[in-house]
Parts: C-alpha cells; sequence; structure tokens
C-alpha cells in the first residue's frame, strides 16, 4: 500500500471498509431528485436552494462548512431571434418541447433559453455559409474552394474541438455571426432512438454552453487572476481578453435543417456530411440568415460550498475534492450524478469522524458553482486563495458527470499507481470484478478493435502488466485552475462508457428522469465513484508519506518527447511531400475544372530543432524518479530508518509546482504548467509539453526552439527537487 | 515504341495520327442518342435494333461483320411484389417515376420493372433482419447479437462487395428472402443533389442488377464451359451452380426506409448507419415483410455483333475489341459510352483500310449482348470459340462505362509499359497534357490524402519514375471469360473519376439527357478513349514483335508473393491476439449487460505455410523476365539479326495461359487463372494469386499449401517458356 509502513496498512483498510458501508444508493436517487427538481443554472433561486442545502448537509456531518460568494459576469438572455430571410422564409423555434414522460421537461419556469454564454449581443443580416465543425482545417478547406466568411454568418456543427473555438475562429475569419447546432449523425438518432423513446437528443434538442476563451484563462472574464470578490477590482467588459465579439446561438437539427438545406454553392466535401436527409454544401447562393441576439450583462453572485475537516498531524497540508453544482437546466447527468457522489462520501467520512477517527491532513470537500459558463466556482476560488493553495494543498480529486460504465482515470502523474491501488480494491456492480480489471479489459478491447497507433502503444503497456496509464488533462472541469493555474496535482474521475445509449448533453432533457433510465439506474455508480474518490481522498489523507511514485511521470514524459520529435518529422516531411507535389503541378492537373479546388498552400521547411536539452532531460528525470522510487521502497521496508516525514511532505507537497512558469503558455500566460494544457486549437482536449507541441503544430519554430529550452529547464528543477526528496528517504 | 524496330516507328505514328483525324465527337452524341433511345435490355427489340444497326455500320464500314446469336437462360419479371406487414402496413412501390426534364424517363415503354435477374421465384412473409452489407463479416456481427436470417427476409444495403454475394450469404444462412437497397449516404443525396437538379440517385431510383453466381462462372448458367448455341446441351434449371434459390429484389431508398424504420432489437453498430434520417436498427421486433416473385424463365436470342478484319502478315494472331451493348434500360452510361467509342474506332480503321493499309495481324472488333446478365454475350462467345481463341487470341482489349476524368487501366502486366507509351501519346482534353501525366498526377494526389500502405506504395513507385502500373483485374465486364478462363492476355481501359457529381447506375436514370449533363457532355473523353485502344489495337496488329515487356510482371508478381507472406503473419498476430483477449476474459469484461455482444469466435492458429517454392519460382521469374526484356533491348537495336518473328509471336501469344490451369480455382474450376480472379467473398473485386490468397482468408491452411505449390509450379513453367522466348531473341 503506497505510502503506508507495513504497520498502518490493515487500519487503513479496516477504515476504507467502515467508510463503505456508510453508503447507500438510496442517498444519491433522493439527493439527485431534489437538486435536479428545477433549473440550477448559475443565478436560479434553484441553483442557491441546492448550495444551502448542502450547507446545512455538510454541517450536520460534522464539517466546518461554508459558501463563499463571488460576483462573476454571467451575462443571460433577453433576446434571442434566428430566421431565414432568402431565398425562402424560416424562423427557429429555439425550443426544446416537453417530451411524454419526462415531467421536468414541463417544470422549466425559470429555464434559461438554449445560448451560448458570453456570446456578443447582435443584430446581423448576412449570407449563411456551412463550415463544418469550424476547426482551422475547416477553413482551410474553404479557401481551396473560394469561399471566405468574411461579413457572413457560419454555421458549425458541434464536434471536432471545443464549442467556443467554433466562433472564436469564425470571428477571426470575418465573420459577422456564428450558429452552432448538433448534427443528428452523432448527437442524435445516428447513434440511437431519440428521447423519449431511447435517450438520445431529439430534433428540438439543443446543446447549450459556454463560448469563454477558456484556452486564454478560464474563471470570471473580469478579473483575470484575482479572486471576483465583492470589491476586486474589475476590467471593463469591453476589456475583457476573453470574451467573443460576435453574436453565436446553439441551435437544434430541426432548426438548422432549413438553414442547410437552403444552402447551394459546392457541395461539401465528404468529411463535411452529416446525417441530415440534405445534401450539404457549403454556401454561395442565396441562403440569407438574420441573427438577433441581446442579453442581460450584470455581476451575479456565485455560490462555492467549501467544507473542510482539520487534520490531526498535517493540519497544513490539504486533500481537496470537488465537483460543481451549477447545470444548464436541470443537469442531472451534468453536473449532479457527480455531486451526489461527493455527498455521499462526505457523509461517510462525517460518520467515520463520528467515531472519533480524524485524518491526518486535512480534507476540503468543495461543490463549485458556475463551472458551466467557464469553470468560474472553481478558479475564483483558486484564485482568491492561490497563495495558500500552493503552500498547502497537496491533491485535487475532481469529478463531474457519472455514470455506467468503465473507470476513467486522468490527473498528474506520480499519482498513476495510488489510482491503480485504489481501482483494484473497488468491485465493479456489473461484472464482480474490481473496476481496476474492468478498466483494463475495456482499454484492450477498444485497441483490439483500432487501428490508431496510440491504442496500439496502450494494449502493448496493458499487456506487459504495469499500471493502467493515467490519461493527461486538458481542461473542461474544475481540475483546471488547480493544475493549470496553480500548479496542484490533480486527478479526474468519473464512470462512463455505458452511457453511449444515450446523449442528451447541456439541454433541457438531461433530466432527473433521464438520468435514471439511461445514466446509472441503481446508482451503483454514483456509489462506486464515492468508493474510488472516498478511498484515494482516506488513503492520501492518512500516508505515512505521500503516496506518490514517480516512474510513470518519466516515462510518460519520455514518451512525450519522442512524441515531439516525431511531429516535427512527420511535419518535415508532410512539407517535402506537398512541396513535391505542388511543384509537379499534381494538384491542377488531378483537378476537375467543372468543381476546381485549389491545390493546398505551400508548406514552409521544417529546420532542425534543438531537443538536446530536452533529451537530456529526459535521462536526468528518468534517473532521479527511479532513484527517488527505489529509496521509497527500501524506506519503508526498513522501518528502523524514520524518515524525516514533514519535510519530505513538503518537497513532495510542491513537486507539481516545480512543472509551471510564472510566465505561463505563449500568449495566454494564465496557464503556467508546461506539461498539461487544453489544446489552443482543441479547447479541452490536452497537448503535452504544449509549449513545444503547439509551436510545431502552429511552426513557430523559433518558439518549439524557445519552449523546449525551458521545458527541460524545468524538468531539470523537477529531478533536482526529487533528487532533494531522496536524500531524505536515505538512511 | 515497344515491339517496334526503328525503321517502323514513323510509320506507325502516322498512321495513329490519320487515325486521329477520323475521329468525330458528334458520330458518339450521334450514336448513343439512337442506341439509348429505347429500352435495350436482353430480349428487347431496340436491342436487336442496336445489333442490327451496328453490323450495318461495321459492313458499311469495310468489315467483315456478323451477328452471332445464343440462346440464353434469362427470365424476366412477372410479378412483383413487396409490402411490409407488420406492425404497420406499407406497400412499396417498386416503381420509378419519370422525372422533369429527362424525356427518357417517360419513355419506358417495354422496359422491365427493377429486378435482380436470376432471383428465385417465391412467394414469402416473413420477420425482417437488417445485414449492413451483407457480407461474411456482416454475418459475423450478427452472430455476436445473438440475431440470425434463418427463416427470415434479409435486407441488405448496397456496398462492401458484389451484389450477387448479398442472397448467396443470406441463403447460405439461411434466409428465404434477400432485399437490396441504394442507401442514400453513398448513393443518393449524400454524395450530392438527385436527379434532376443534381446527378445523383433520386429517392426512387434502383439499382438493378444480377445475382447469377459470377464469381462461381460467368455465362449462360444452363451451358457452363460450352458455347450457348441453339441446340447446346443444357443443364435443367433446377441443375444450374450459378442459380440462387431465394427471391431478391433491388429497392430504393424511398421504399426501403419504412421497412429500416420498423425495424426493433439492437441498434445498429456505427459502421452498419446509413443517410436515412432513423435509427438504423438491426431486427427482432414484429417487423414482417411479404415478399412474392414470379419470373418468366424461358431462353431468350441474344446478338453478340463481331467484325473482323483479316491481317495480311499474321492472319492467325488476333487483337480483339469488346464492348457490350445492352443496358438494363436506356444505358447511357452503362455500356453505351464506351460502346460508340469502339463503334468510332471501327469507324477510323475502316477508313484507315479503304486508303489501302491492312492489319498485319486481324483485327476483332465484338459488341457483346447480354453483359448485365452475368457477362453472357462475351462467355457463350469465348467459350464456343475456345479452342481458336486459344491458338490465336494474342489480347483482349476491353471497355465498358466511360466519362470525364483520369485513365483506368488494368490488365496483364506484360502489357503495363505499352499501356504507359499509348497514354503518353493522348492529350487530356481538359488540361492538355498527356493522359499519362495527368493519370500519374490524379494517382499522386489520391496517395497524398490517403493513408493506405497500399496508396502509399503506390506514390513511392510513381515517383520513383517507372511506368504507371496497371490494376490486376477482377470481374465485371467482359474481360473475364478471355483472361480468366481461357488465358487470353487482356487490359479494360476507361476514364472515370470526374463522374462522382453523379450516380444512377442501372436504373432508368441512366438516359442520354443525363449522360450529357453528367457524363461527358462534349463526348471528348469518349474521343479519348477511341484514342487510347485505337492507338493500343493498330501498335498491337503492326508491330514486328509483340510489344510485351516482362519486368512490370516479375516485380508485381514478387509483390503479390510478399503480400501473401504478409497476409498469413497478421492473421497468425491477429489470432494470438484475440486468442489472448479471449483467455482474459476480457470481452465480457467489457460488455455492457443492458446490450450484450457476444465475444468475437475463437480462432485457430496460424501454422507455418510453406512459401519456399513461391519465393524460390519469384526469383527464377525476375531472373527470366529481365533476361527476356534485355535480350529483347538487344535484339530490337540489333536490326542485323533477323527474329523468328512468327515463332516468337507463338511464345508470347501463349505467355498468359501459362498462368492458368485446367483444375482452376478451389471450388470453381471455371476461373483457370493463378494470377487474377474475381474475389470469391469480393465477387468483382480482384483477388491477386487467389488460389493461395483466399486460402488464406478462409484458414484452410493445407489448401494454401497446396496453391502455393501450384501457383510456384505453374511461375515455374511461365518461366521456362519465356526463356525459350529470350533464346529465340539470341543471335
Amino acid at each position: 500500500m503506497l505510502g503506508y509502513s507495513a504497520g498502518h496498512v490493515a487500519d487503513q483498510q479496516a477504515l476504507e471498509a467502515q467508510f463503505d458501508q456508510q453508503l447507500d444508493p438510496a442517498d444519491l436517487r433522493t439527493w439527485l431528485l431534489d437538486m435536479a427538481s428545477a433549473p440550477n443554472q448559475v443565478g436560479s433561486p434553484h441553483d442557491k436552494h441546492n448550495a444551502e442545502t448542502m450547507l446545512a448537509q455538510f454541517k450536520s456531518w460534522g464539517w466546518d462548512a461554508q459558501i463563499e460568494t463571488f460576483y462573476v459576469l454571467y451575462p443571460t438572455p433577453l433576446e434571442e431571434q434566428l430566421e431565414l430571410v432568402a431565398p425562402t422564409h424560416f424562423v427557429a423555434s429555439l425550443k426544446e418541447p416537453p417530451v411524454v414522460g419526462d415531467a421536468s421537461s414541463s417544470n422549466t419556469a425559470g429555464a434559461l433559453p438554449p445560448y451560448n454564454v458570453f456570446a456578443a449581443d447582435g443584430d446581423v443580416t448576412a449570407a449563411l455559409v456551412y463550415v463544418n465543425q469550424g476547426m482551422p482545417d475547416d477553413y482551410k478547406e474553404l479557401a481551396r474552394r473560394g469561399i471566405d466568411v468574411k461579413g457572413k454568418i457560419a454555421i458549425a456543427r458541434y464536434g471536432g474541438g471545443w464549442r467556443g473555438l467554433k466562433p472564436k475562429l469564425a470571428q477571426e475569419h470575418g465573420a459577422v455571426g456564428c450558429l452552432i447546432y448538433s448534427d443528428p449523425s452523432g448527437d442524435g438518432y445516428g447513434p440511437g432512438d431519440v428521447y423519449p423513446k431511447g435517450g438520445f437528443r431529439p430534433a428540438d434538442g439543443v446543446q447549450r454552453g459556454s463560448v469563454l476563451d477558456i484556452p486564454v484563462a478560464s474563471g470570471d472574464p473580469l478579473t483575470p487572476d484575482i479572486g471576483a470578490t465583492k470589491n476586486a477590482k474589475r476590467l471593463a467588459i469591453a476589456d475583457a481578453k476573453t470574451i467573443l465579439k460576435i453574436p453565436v446561438l446553439p441551435i437544434s437539427y430541426a432548426d438548422a435543417q432549413p438553414l442547410l438545406a437552403a444552402l447551394e454553392g459546392p457541395v461539401a466535401p465528404k468529411d463535411w456530411r452529416g446525417g441530415l436527409p440534405i445534401t450539404y454544401h457549403i454556401g454561395g447562393g442565396a441562403a440569407q440568415v438574420h441573427l438577433q441576439l441581446k442579453s442581460e450583462w450584470s455581476l451575479k453572485p456565485i455560490y462555492d460550498v467549501v467544507a473542510k475537516m482539520r487534520g490531526s498531524e498535517l493540519p497544513d497540508e490539504w486533500v481537496i475534492r470537488g465537483n460543481h453544482h451549477d447545470g444548464w437546466v436541470f443537469g442531472a447527468w451534468d453536473p449532479l450524478s457527480g455531486n451526489v457522489a461527493l455527498l455521499e462520501e462526505a457523509k461517510a467520512i462525517g460518520a467515520l469522524r463520528k467515531t472519533g477517527w480524524k485524518p491526518k491532513r486535512t480534507l476540503v470537500y468543495a461543490s463549485w458553482d458556475a463551472e458551466e459558463p467557464g469553470l468560474l466556482g472553481s478558479t475564483e476560488w483558486a484564485e482568491a486563495h492561490a497563495e495558500e493553495l500552493k503552500k498547502k494543498a497537496v491533491l485535487y480529486i475532481n469529478a463531474d458527470t457519472n455514470t455506467r460504465g468503465f473507470l476513467n482515470s486522468g490527473g498528474s502523474h506520480p499519482y498513476q499507481h495510488l489510482v491503480n491501488e485504489i481501482a483494484a480494491g473497488i468491485r465493479d456492480p456489473e461484472t464482480g470484478v474490481s473496476v481496476l480489471q474492468r478498466q483494463r479489459a475495456h482499454q484492450l478491447v477498444e485497441a483490439y478493435g483500432s487501428s490508431k497507433e496510440e491504442d496500439k502503444a496502450r494494449a502493448v503497456t496493458l499487456n506487459a502488466g504495469g499500471d493502467v496509464p493515467i490519461d493527461a488533462l486538458g481542461s473542461g472541469s474544475d481540475f483546471s485552475p488547480f493544475l493549470q493555474h496553480l500548479g496542484v496535482a490533480a486527478l479526474d474521475l468519473s464512470y462512463s462508457g455505458e452511457d453511449d445509449q444515450a446523449g442528451v448533453y447541456h439541454s433541457v432533457y438531461d433530466s432527473f428522469e433521464h438520468y435514471v433510465r439511461f445514466g446509472d439506474p441503481n446508482f451503483a455508480y454514483g456509489i462506486a465513484l464515492a468508493q474510488t474518490i472516498g478511498h484515494t481522498m482516506l488513503r492520501v489523507a492518512d500516508a505515512d508519506v505521500l503516496p506518490m511514485q514517480f516512474g510513470a511521470l518519466s516515462q510518460t514524459f519520455a514518451d512525450y518527447v519522442q512524441e515531439l520529435h516525431k511531429l516535427a518529422d512527420n511535419e518535415r516531411e508532410h512539407a517535402l511531400k506537398l512541396n513535391k507535389l505542388l511543384d509537379q503541378n499534381a494538384f491542377q492537373l488531378a483537378d476537375d475544372p467543372t468543381r476546381s479546388v485549389l491545390p493546398p498552400a505551400r508548406e514552409s521547411e521544417v529546420p532542425a530543432l534543438d531537443f538536446v536539452a530536452l533529451d537530456a532531460a529526459v535521462k536526468q528525470l528518468q534517473a532521479s524518479t527511479k532513484a527517488y522510487d527505489d529509496a521509497y521502497a527500501q524506506a519503508l521496508t526498513a522501518p528502523e530508518h524514520r524518515v524525516p516525514r514533514a519535510e519530505l511532505d513538503r518537497l513532495l507537497q510542491n513537486m507539481e509546482q516545480q512543472l509551471t512558469v510564472p510566465e505561463g503558455l505563449p500568449g495566454r500566460e494564465w496557464y503556467r504548467h508546461l506539461i498539461y494544457a487544453p489544446g489552443f486549437y482543441t479547447g479541452y482536449g490536452v497537448k503535452t509539453m504544449p509549449g513545444v507541441r503547439e509551436a510545431i503544430e502552429q511552426r513557430h519554430w523559433d518558439e518549439a526552439n524557445k519552449y523546449a529550452g525551458i521545458t527541460a529547464a524545468t524538468l531539470s528543477r523537477y529531478s533536482q527537487q526529487l533528487d532533494r526528496a531522496t536524500q531524505l528517504l536515505k538512511p
């Protein structure tokens, strides 16, 4: 048991068994029913009610709880209008009607209409252009067809990258408005029967969501880097860097179909076609759209519920657990399914506390508000308490939506082995084996059916019998400010993968009724999540030495550096290949003159990049991590040697911060972590070693060399601090 | 100029230029308009009219022409009925209504309704099951879901393999009927606007077609191996090996949608989903279908038009050109666009003849009837004249549908270099470069956008500057009986690739009006085809030595053997991987119990296969082909040496037959070629070295070893005969 000397293992196992005995799926059902019983978006009465209810619950379970209120910019829609004005007239409904068998869907008093929070106000009438998923490569394809979006309204389908990038890129290309719709090929009748017959998005269902520029910074756009307290110094809205300038509206596929059917011009390339029964055209004909949006742009209070249980031995080491509680409408899946597991953990730990047990380290349980508009509740709290957290936080564990299926684990790699140890001790409700064994089987079967290199590599790793690798984290939930802004080690844990019979994400149909049919009918996976995170919290809180192991980190980082080498080589080879074809005039000769497509743009040659220091830093890191892991194993099996625990913990607590730099990533200094970041052009999806990787992808060769150096120096610092920890372990 | 001594090159170039001067696109337009002016399927008055018109044309151009009539089994529909009888009632229309702007589509007197020729009569009412494309892997997926087709009616979409395999496999799995429909994702509004707005299949369009068991044998099912002359000995219909036992009907997507929407049971796997705006289910619920078919099963006369021009020096060496003339309704694209190019070639050669020129070898021009039901016209002619053809035919050149685009070239590899030489001399109408240069550019651009290994390999070959490789031939047009049954060297040539703005294959909408909008509006590619094939015919007919080069053959065959090694290795590795996962119980653990999917079946281990003789035979072949090509180059640059031409030609004419064996392929002795065959489970798609390759794919290890030996012996025989030819070239 990582972090525990032999004499403490049995006690800890008994504690965790006691914890398990407190868990009751009926609690989760009761709480989910109540919390999802009314619209609970930011600023709604039920959102506040949920916070206050949780406050009372924490207190009743013996926690030192409070609500921390912040005041954030949170625009809400006043007017929304969308119509096709030429060549025919069609008015979009922009409504999600009630469905039979789902009482919640009729109970929408106080709900906001579908909208993209932080879309600009606007009143525009312009030609419509279909931009596929609205990602950078899509604009290259448009250019090859002589079509741009300047002065036009772009319509993009969901998918391919984070929603907020679609209007951002449309705006950068000169569009005056943007529509985002859910195409039924992936999100509707394509994958399965629609609600209420099945669980998938019905024709009128809309995916709401934030279009704040989260890849630049999450949190309240008016208070970057500081907590949005009542009297905080605020930017003017016009000066906020993370707010768009154009109106954006999410729409259903019922509303999108007449708009798309009205488009003329080139037929969309094969990959751009969706599941509507029409021929997808890009645009260029008479189709004109009128889009009008107006929001109310005031500050709104948000309610973070924060509960603490003071550590008996190391009170200044905090183990933090978070989940948000605000939804888009009812939010039964997202986020309440995870939030009720958090409550169940807190209840059980409270019960343990009442038996006289105390955690050695301090436990912090937090239910965040305002995650949906852009991780506002967690970010403001993290920013408000930045200095304290940097000193005290040892680990932040996040969850969000949780459903039937397989364990997903992502986060800081020194905790990979702990996650494996924990998962080996949790019984999967459906199969009876451990959730680790099921996770491993699932990943092996996925890899078996996949032709992707990374899946094949994972299968080799899994078959070698080592740990199930944890994923690197991008963004998309509340771990981001902790991990990537503050450098607090983090984990993100959930169950999913059998929920792909359903999809009503960010719509009114994300209801209690829907969740208990398609999410986790018996709350068995809610209990599994409470066990998985609860055990992890207890294991970290009571460990003799923080349960970290570094071999996975150096191996994983070495893989990242290999990927960078390969990426640069591939880019180099690609440029040569492309430019040779251009020299041969091959694209013009292969072109069909009746529907001409221009050749791709010539690519600059890829120079030799300087990865020498990075390669050396990885070697150093491998030596240092091996030395630590060896010394650790030695120290815990040699109990006669007294490890200076407090001093060691101080070094370990701070390890993750060694991976951050104050200047942050290029163009987005809020993101300080040099190993994990959301991709600038993927949004949620992670880019590892982002300073180098994205510089290569964007062909910024000097920046790639510069960040290769910065990343190498950072890894070297990390090794040196780990070497100091190793010294403490030695007799 | 391959096959020509230096002194003869200028004359030949002048002859080909003279040929070109005869070509006039107005001819093609006039003839297409006439030939496609009425339904011209087998047995129709206009089919006979077309044959008689061509006979008169050939004669008027100075050819020795005749119609050869065969009498073949050709069932035609008397009754067709399809209805959904539960859970709701829907009667399929089975009709292709006229469309605006296409006069042909109103002029359907005498047309047959959409049907699958050689479908059995039947009257069945049974549950409906969606089997995706109805290919072998699809049945594995059905089995994993606990669903079979026994006693049921299978509905398959087009694609994935030849149409006739769908009912064949359904029948093998116990189905009592089969429906085949055109899914709009690939054949309808998915790829583009439907007719008449655009060129794609409208909702009511149906793909007719044969379901004769062509992978077993093409031709009249009652007269295997012999010509279907009036008094030929015939099998009883019940004894014909290539006729199905169950009713099959092709339907439109308008008719398919209500049937598919009525299905319940498991949601179809992702790859099975098409473009209809429904959730695709596999079946298992109440959906019941009534299918009734009755045909008139008499013999019908078919009319092969065969025109000869006797060779002045080597009259017993025949260079044969063929194209079929029967269509499914009007057949403007398929086959008449190719047939009018054939006529234009014959007209131009006739004009050359009138100037006093005579071909050195005999030219044979043939317009086949009854290709659509299963290559009947060409097969019966080839079988009727088998012995003469084996002795005399030096090359058979086929065409069929022809449209705007890029040269496609397939066939016997000793003619690869000739095709390249010819293509280098034809000007592409759209770009002005040679069709060879454009073909090369097209293939390079295709490879650039592809991740397939074979495309990458082709790009390497093309960039190395050698010949554009010609493809191996499977089946699907009239080259098959010549190449694969008789062992006559063959080429199949056409232009296409810019016609993917349209698709009305085998429907009533394959009309003159449609072709001149979407096929080849100016008939420029009809002329290009006439040039390409006309030059090839003349080049072969007048060559000093048959213009064959063998390096491409040995290199290509060596690649095939490498593929066999790799295939066996991959199968071996796959079995190990799969069986390990089964041992680990991974599939059960990764299974979702609410929609359980059984694990794949365990695979037998792949033994070591004996490719030693095959590897050696390829080495021998490489040496022999190099020796021939070197000796050939020497002989033609050393004109003082008189090559014994007639003797050499006799050896060369017969080379392709060295690749055949009398016992043919396993289970289908009609196919005697050991290098090229249509796949037993792909239908039209080629399988190279099929005796070995398909044995591995079907895990018949003994058969794989046996055919590896037979193929090796065959290659060795080929080398020996080529060595004799080489001796003749030496001074």
